[in-house]
């Protein structure tokens, strides 16, 4: 029961500043002071930018929901790992107002792929923390598994970094395209946990 | 007990991010600079807009709570609906600043409208996601049923971002009619879910 | 099960709600531009009215969370006269910096009064529909009693409206008057908890 | 169950705060107007007044977290003493705001200095009133033990705020290296909880 509890309590407090990194984003689109649909059009870029950030953070939250689930505890070195996490996450609405505030120019869309960036490692390296104590047979250790798709993010995110001294459009694209790929059901998870249950349900 | 934590914690999230937006909306009541009655009486269409806003993210958060504790569990795909609604109604708080700084203009009233219709039809999907993992014989597919109430909304929300173009004040009347009627106690949803308490204790 | 898993998040939500509230008082609390500490003597003002509402909102949440203790079920009325405490405390951060801006002015001093009196009177609403589905023989109507204390609260607030037409520092004196005797702490309510949890030992 | 769940309530709604607060901070963090790298290196003195209060608050977090989960009952005091610290909490990102935005003068670093010394005077309060209803033979009490650090860190923030009239750099080093001794994981308190679960599972 105590193990729960910490690592619920863990959850909650993740789950409260995911809620308020996420929500206080929306605070940038600023309402023009002109009632005209042009007006609003010029949002345009805010808009893409707030729906970009708002996607990275969800799928964040997601993935968090995800790893916390198929752990069964919680050391305190894993709270300072989900807090390292959440510092570099915090970052982002602020990534994400830069670069739709001077409308994609190169560095702000070379930094915004940095805020993309730390977290991703952060998340890998609370991973990895939680795979630690809970050895290689666990569930959390199948759920995780090789972690292609992260590894995979961090190269793209190095990579769209590079890019936005060619283009930042295609970083942009690439940014776009990360997300997708991780807004995508990820079917492994989703057996790894449904396994899980059933095997509990049999105890 | 696996199934029953993942549903708290999506209804945790939801309520923090739902919490967040209702209440950064009162952010946008700036205090006059002038100390006087008459200053404050000029709040009013602000405060009208915020009496609103605030009462369709309530009636979100009270039909979100009940579809959920209908539930007995959720899926990848519901996390993502979940998620997909969050965002819409993350943007009341600016279509509802938009409309009261514009003192109600047409483009405005219709912006409004249709980021009251966003969130409905998003809620729509939630339930549909919900339902297909759930089965015709379950309490949450009698706690729905036909929803006729959002269907109608629905409608109404798109016959008020039509007639913004005549009168932006009826599109007015009919979101407040709108919230009326949700406000208004559902029998239904309480019977089904009393229903299932009962036959709860009855087993 | 059901039952207390639907207060937890009547609860869960509420103290979502409440923390954002006393939070973002605190954003009315601007660093001064200058570095000296005569600069931050001005910001008196803002500082006695920001700890006299967060003492206010704690009050409320405090008495919130001995009430929701005593009761054993929510209704639907219950959900919307929550929601309903919810939005007049959303209106104190408001009604405190449009005070504090105004270094006090009787105007601003009333309505701080009536931002008081609104979530008073919403309480009230609350507790009595709670009190309608608990019995006057319940746990919860024990905790409420005769709510001596709520009553003549409400008529302070009142007297305190009126005097801001004499000398809003009378009225200023009745809210720190008020304030500190809600967090007094109530050996009423403690004690009817307390004999409660021994009776469940009991049991 | 009823004593647990009194307890969680305090946890979530001090999680709620905590969280607010904590991401409130990154507001302070203004993009820049213009789309360069240079004009990012300006914003180092917020940044870095930011990653230090990020620091603080996580690490009340984590010892608020440690403190409440040895605990195994709340009163009406105890309910007090966590409102009483969360408002010295809910100071932190004014004070850092202030002492970046006037690049670390004196009297800004001796105000932050208080702002980190009243929370750790009100987290004394709170671990003394959770003593009081917990025995000295308690989980609770060997967990919090002498409490060699927290008495250190008061007597180090004291001393930094006398030093900030001849040097705020030396000051500064100060909260760092407090922050640092925090940051690293504390053996004591991670024994004695294991201790308890461990006597917990031989039951």
């Amino acid at each position: 029961m105590e193990r729960i509890l910490e690592k619920q309590r863990l959850e909650a407090f993740s789950d409260g500043v995911i809620a308020i990194i996420i929500t206080i984003m929306v605070l940038e689109l600023k309402p023009p002071h002109e009632a005209s649909f042009s007006a609003l059009a010029q949002l345009a870029p805010v808009f893409f930018s707030y729906v970009l950030s708002f996607a990275y953070i969800a799928i964040y939250w997601n993935n968090h929901h995800h790893l916390l689930q198929a752990a069964s505890h919680v050391t305190g070195r894993v709270l300072w790992a989900n807090v390292h996490l959440l510092f570099w996450l915090s970052l982002i609405p602020f990534a994400s107002a830069w670069m739709a505030e001077n409308h994609f120019a190169g560095a702000t869309v070379a930094v915004y792929g940095a805020a993309l960036l730390a977290p991703a490692i952060a998340y890998f390296i609370l991973s990895r923390m939680l795979l630690k104590t809970h050895g290689p047979e666990s569930t959390l250790a199948r759920a995780i598994g090789a972690d292609v798709k992260g590894k995979i993010s961090v190269l793209l995110y190095l990579l769209a970094i590079g890019l936005t001294f060619i283009d930042p459009r295609l970083s942009l694209a690439i940014y776009v395209l990360v997300a997708l790929k991780w807004l995508a059901p990820d079917p492994r998870i989703e057996r790894v946990l449904t396994e899980k249950r059933r095997s509990e349900r049999q105890r």
